[in-house]
């Protein structure tokens, strides 16, 4: 995975643990894709105290990631439901009865709607 | 929820984040049912740092759930996989064929034995 793109979803499932400042920081490196400069001036700060606050962080979402895998374990739930509707599309090509098709395709809505 | 057993849950899913000293208080505490008193004496400390300590971190598990809801989340996990299989057995009594039901089954012993 691409360290930037990595690095955003992180934020996405950690951002919460860390304080607003760095919150705030992460997301204009991280989403708004600002330079060290443009933040270190909107944050009236010098350009190395941005790039030491974007390390720590980068260190924290990661410790956070190896201890929690909040990450990890979303792709795995991806995986899963990919597999569960396709089980299920494989069940709907061995009936020609509407009343299961509609389940079926009751059950395929209810699996990619619900998030967890 | 039983305070006690939510706690122990909690530890189970945020202990992790805690320092090691801490965790391994929480577990005597709350999996081991040591008492207050019990718990000082293996640590060589007071009644009231034991009890501090759990207060803190207390506070510190339901501060990680507040803010990142993994407790919920493994509650409407479980309520998903419960909506599943039941409608996967409501399927099943629509048919009469063996290759779906035997595809069924595949499916639902997918559903259960999948953690994530």
């Amino acid at each position: 995975m691409d360290d930037r793109f990595e690095m955003s979803l992180l934020l996405d499932f950690y951002g919460v643990l860390l304080t607003e400042k760095q919150f705030d920081l992460m997301k204009l490196y991280y989403d708004e894709d600002l330079s060290l400069g443009e933040i270190a001036e909107i944050n009236s700060t010098s350009r190395q105290a941005t790039f030491d606050t974007i390390k720590r962080c980068h260190k924290l979402l990661y410790s956070y990631e190896e201890k929690l895998m909040l990450l990890k374990k979303s792709e795995e739930e991806k995986i899963f439901k990919k597999v569960l509707i396709e089980k299920l599309q494989l069940i709907n090509t061995l009936t020609d009865d509407d009343r299961i098709k509609t389940e079926i395709d009751n059950l395929k809505e209810y699996v990619t709607s619900t998030t967890m």
